[in-house]
């Protein structure tokens, strides 16, 4: 039957459904709204495209290659260097002292002379034939004349730092930027910016950037990559080389003028120092970047860690006027990182601890988290978000357990969370002892060990450190550090970063959050999304290019098409034409109006249920006639259109929308009433498997009303999930033409799946 | 209609409601479970209740007169200082080198000399008369007799840092502790511990603990007080103090053999350094004893920020058999945490932050965020989290956005967020002008204003909070400052946690639950408990005291005398019987089994709905009777209730239970069959009053349910929750008796509200 029709307040419209939220948020804007003023306007990407769909997508990343003697130079200079040693010219260049490799100033002021300890020649034009990387210190206008006579001197790329393009808000000013950005492809010289801080190339010392004081940073280099859109937080990281973590290479992307973030990062991947990649995006021009990223950093068996700024409503609104159209859904952001196989983050401060980890440990050799502390409430602490991310904590085996039992006192606890107490962890033999137990425990594939007091002193913390680390190495297990001492700094930490076995997390929450993301990372790479159908392609080209909404009818015709199942339906337009066909599919029938200006057919009283014999057909046919010409007197009535009685069982929603990053997105809903109430959805880059299907399902919070919830008859999920995936296959295949695809409801039963109702808006 | 039992799949029986998880998890362990052996053995709190109704509550706080002499000392002395160095006592006398007032040493081989630089004495009778206090650096056995000496010396309180107690899990030693506490409070001696690592009194520069160093902890006092349970996490917490984040008083409870967390914390709020307080609690022998010191903390105008350890089920697994029955749920001390007014984070990395914003902010003159900053990136970050806590982000009026118009480039954001550039970040002029047009802006409250770099030199970022701090006193708002660098410690964080007008958080988004924290705290003191009125301890005594089950008809009897609408009902024993009932309530009704061996009436086929006449009411007993016959032989029989056919809306389902730590909690959540996939509940600590229980119904998710969704009519909300607190009345005067009581389903009209079952189980 088809039941919430039936409850009298029938299915949820699909506009209405829209407008409830059930889509993320800021995948309710509409076209209007992207062409908006940009408010915030701080730099970086800021096309505005105010036809959405008609974004065109380039999912292809630089050739690294290409970007080696840009981002990984033997030779630099800097342009525009002045004497003032606060200029940017000048930090830029001292910012190179630790560099070995050739070094030129370049200002006429000063040409044949030194210039902050470097020779100073008079223009580009005078730099060595060759020179790799370039960075300009100047404004905006003298940005193209020095292009020009860098392609003269065969430079391998330019950074620029220069604002003032495209995130101005001012059109001319974004093109101008579009024409730079032609020229230096057309040149063949890659741009880092423009308006960005340029980038650190730690493993050689080269800081090619204008923030200060780069050659304090005297930690040795780790195997994070750090890239960043915007500069300021990427650089926020790299200071942590200041206190002995330090990053491979930082890079800006800025304005992204030329090169975005995905570019830099797939740079990165590339350098053998590099283990883990940091990145740190707002917006994206081409979204599927991230997929052949994902793809490369995968082939390279090297995580990206990725934070999304713009998450929430505002903050989403403010980097999309910040980032014009393309700051997108979280949820859909969300879902192109699954799908890329990047691990990500939710907060800032848990990035480079977590990049960090994922650059030293190897792969678990088991999924149990072992916990070892000398303070009980440690202990617990542990406990309450290991379980908050769903760690499991086993008990240690009878072996270990003897060696625990032996060694720690009776308040204290040999178990897991191991309570060693101060006792045992001031007893440095006994501490290894059961250390290497806990280590050889086979169900322990990581040891999570609260530090709770920083002492600083050689023989405090830091031997401490030192002494874990061979044993972690002999069990080739990592072993976390939980660094409970507000004391935030020092030898402590410092030898933690330092060691390669050893990984530090300022919060529990992070750490173990980490652990969770590294199981993720090395359980294997996300399924590639499958192919469209051959089905698929011949139903969305069978829709006639002049159609822009299809109602009920057209749109279950196009399902059906694509291997859907839909209910099949015959249009009558009589009541004698209404009960041949119900004599044709069999009582009980369903009739309901079909109209092109009728969306919420229940409203006007266009549906009749339930009808048993060809009497109540008739009357059906000619109570709906009359009522919808009472309610919408003016609307085209193309007919009635006669379908079998739906069996009853659990409804869902299945939508497909184009993103203007990702293409087209699937979305799987609880339908029914209530589901506005619960927001029950599960999210994903279109098209999805029907393996893909079935995890979107599982995933809701509804999933046990298709599994047999208290008692009732379990769903055929292989086909409720086969239906899902073609739908998002056929979505796919109308490319830009989609702006909404909708089956409302799908009823699932035991013996299969069908599409009730449906809905497609397409574009001209 | 009794919809749900109409569905065929019955209301949620009682005991399924629990089983399914609706309370919370720590919530549904049975008494027997609570017997079990203690695994996890830290110390501190230990009580094995294996009867938990039978648990006292003594909600009174420690007299903090008592304990100053203890906790605020004028003199001191460590009993148990050896020569070497690294022994507790050395520590302990070493940590009391800045303590301007007399220090003795007890040890009688050192008797009369000097010992680390403080006079040696060899007894404690040989001490000063009336020293203030004592702490002993000895194993347990030693203790009685030094507490013995201590009232012959008229000591004010003694530290007691050995373990071996109640914590060991052997039962000897629980009375052995029970021993001491009796002992101690028949002298009048208060107890710090036993178990714990001391206190330190910071304003005085007194370190009464064995942690190393505390003299190296050089900052100056600050506004917070640390209360902890766990030692260790006490003074990793202190810790700051090395970088410039100094408390006023910490102090640790340990095993709490006297005084625990609550004692402790209402002693600090008496310090007039002391403007808030941190507290880490594991769980509590009384909970109750938080309402009383919600109140002096509220009353001294000083915000109690806690961070409760043992929330997750694993967690609370582990502190439940670390502190006995006493861990409880963490719903039920989140409820009892609002309801003292406390402010609940879930992370200690946030504790010492928030705590120490609280302390500094005065009230909020403004509900609006502002925020300032000068990196893109930042701004979007502060506006994700600000957006997730649900704070409001206004722009910026006409007079404010005029400033900032004129100061700011084309390439920064005039709004909010406002992103002042680079440019006007290096421009101290055009810097402050911009922040005091913020600051004035009357619709801000507090400035968030982020540091993406941290530059250490004295004109760097030190400088710039300087500048800072009297603009932010001029305006008399907060200014926070989100530190965004993985530089952590230095000249500017110090800068900024030395100065009363400005914060520190090194998290987005611990900041922005910090400031939504300031709002709660300054919105105003919770609603105080309501008093239980007459008619309920009318009901509660009229059960008879041997009563142990009360089925439907008892249940909704005594729900009547307390005062609930519940629907009345007559016992038939007969078919004639229920004709002439059923005559006397008038048609239709229902006819329900009543035996006390049936709890899930429908299972059986005891329920007939909707019977419209005399012989439907004939064959609906006789079909009752002879169906239970067939299903249940066995089971005692006392009629069949005759009821009046309900009129038709939304259920919800009202429980009360006894929590350990609480007593009586009051639960509410959506009733029906879908009820356990969503888990919508809301939990108070019992009794609350009519607006308290509305203010839990409008906190579910199905809310919308009872408010005239989707064009329902709307339910009487007053007597809905009137209903709600007329309950929790009735299941606070049954007092210990209570063991589970419920009402399900509560039926909500537009006219009122009605019980249509219910069931209590009480103890003996």
């Amino acid at each position: 039957m088809l039941r919430n029709l039936r409850r009298g307040c029938a299915s949820l419209p699909f506009h209405a459904y829209r407008a409830r939220g059930m889509w993320p948020a800021a995948m309710q804007h509409d076209s209007a709204s992207l062409g908006e003023r940009l408010h915030f306007r701080t730099g970086r990407v800021a096309l505005r495209t105010t036809k959405r769909r008609k974004t065109v997508f380039d999912a292809s990343l630089r050739d690294p290659d290409t970007l080696r003697r840009l981002l990984n130079p033997r030779s630099v200079a800097v342009v525009g260097v002045s004497a003032e040693p606060a200029s940017f010219g000048a930090r830029t260049i001292t910012n190179m002292k630790l560099f070995d490799g050739p070094v030129h100033a370049v200002n006429p002021k000063y040409a044949g002379q030194e210039l902050h300890g470097f020779p100073c020649v008079a223009t580009i034009d005078d730099l060595p034939q060759g020179t790799d990387s370039v960075v300009l210190c100047m404004p905006r206008t003298g940005v193209v004349p020095s292009l020009e006579a860098a392609a003269r001197r065969d430079i391998g790329g330019l950074t620029i730092y220069a604002s003032g393009y495209g995130e101005t808000d001012l059109p001319e000013r974004a093109v101008e930027e579009a024409d730079l950005r032609d020229r230096a492809r057309a040149l063949g010289i890659p741009l880092l910016g423009a308006n960005c801080l340029g980038f650190v190339n730690h493993v050689t010392r080269l800081g090619a950037t204008f923030m200060p004081d780069y050659v304090k940073m005297t930690a040795p280099a780790g195997g994070v990559g750090v890239v960043s859109q915007s500069g300021a937080l990427g650089y926020a990281l790299m200071q942590a080389a200041e206190r002995g973590f330090a990053m491979c290479h930082m890079a800006t992307a800025g304005n992204a003028t030329d090169l975005d973030v995905c570019d830099l990062a797939a740079f990165q991947l590339t350098l053998p120092e590099c283990r883990s990649i940091a990145l740190v995006v707002e917006g994206l021009r081409d979204g599927r970047k991230l997929f052949e990223l994902g793809r490369q950093a995968r082939h390279a068996g090297k995580p990206i860690v990725v934070l999304k700024l713009g998450r929430g409503e505002t903050g989403a609104k403010a980097a999309m006027s910040h980032t014009g159209s393309m700051a997108g859904s979280t949820a859909a952001w969300s879902a192109a990182f699954r799908r890329a196989g990047m691990l990500e983050v939710e907060d800032f401060d848990g990035l480079l601890e977590t990049s960090g980890f994922l650059a030293k440990a190897p792969p678990p050799k088991a999924r149990g988290v072992a916990i070892a502390t000398p303070s009980g409430g440690a202990g617990i602490m542990a406990a309450d978000h290991a379980e908050y991310v769903g760690l499991a904590l086993p008990q240690p085996e009878e072996a270990t357990a003897k060696v625990l039992r032996e060694a720690i006192p009776d308040f204290g606890s040999p178990r897991n969370p191991c309570d060693l107490t101060a006792q045992v962890a001031t007893n440095p033999a006994m501490y290894d002892a059961c250390m290497r137990a806990i280590l050889a425990d086979p169900q322990y594939g990581v040891v999570v060990m609260p530090v709770v007091y920083h002492n600083p002193a050689p023989t405090g913390t830091p031997n401490r450190m030192k002494l874990m680390r061979p044993l972690a190495q002999e069990a080739g297990k990592p072993i976390c550090i939980a660094w409970i001492p507000e004391s935030l700094e020092g030898p402590g930490p410092y030898a933690v970063d330092t060691a390669p076995e050893l990984s530090l997390f300022r919060s529990m929450r992070r750490l173990m959050n980490a652990i969770s993301l590294w199981h993720r990372w090395h359980d294997g790479a996300p399924a590639q999304a499958p192919g469209v159908g051959e089905a698929a392609r011949q139903a969305a080209a069978a829709i006639p290019a002049s159609a822009r909404t299809l109602m009920e009818a057209e749109a279950k015709a196009a399902f059906a098409a694509a291997g859907l199942p839909a209910m099949p339906d015959i249009r009558a337009t009589s009541a004698e034409e209404a009960i041949a066909a119900a004599g044709r599919i069999g009582y009980p029938v369903v009739l309901k109006i079909d109209s092109p200006d009728i969306a919420h057919k229940t409203e006007v009283g266009g549906v009749k249920l339930n009808l048993s014999h060809a009497e109540s057909v008739r009357a059906g046919y000619d109570g709906i006639i009359a009522s919808v010409k009472a309610h919408a007197p003016d609307a085209r009535i193309d007919g009635v259109l006669v379908q079998k009685m739906a069996e009853r069982g659990p409804e869902l929603i299945v939508g497909a929308r184009r993103d203007p990053q990702f293409g087209t997105t699937v979305l799987v809903g609880l339908g029914g009433v209530q589901a506005e109430l619960w927001k029950d959805v599960a999210l994903d880059i279109a098209p999805v498997s029907a393996e893909r299907a079935e995890a979107m399902l599982r995933s809701l919070k509804s999933f046990p009303l298709l599994d047999g919830f208290r008692g009732s008859a379990k769903v055929d999920l292989a086909s409720v999930a086969a239906t899902i995936a073609r739908f998002s296959e056929l979505a796919v295949a109308l490319g830009d033409r989609l702006e909404e695809a909708e089956i409302n409801p799908l009823v699932c039963l035991p013996t299969g799946s069908v599409a009730l109702d449906g809905l497609m808006k397409l574009a001209g």
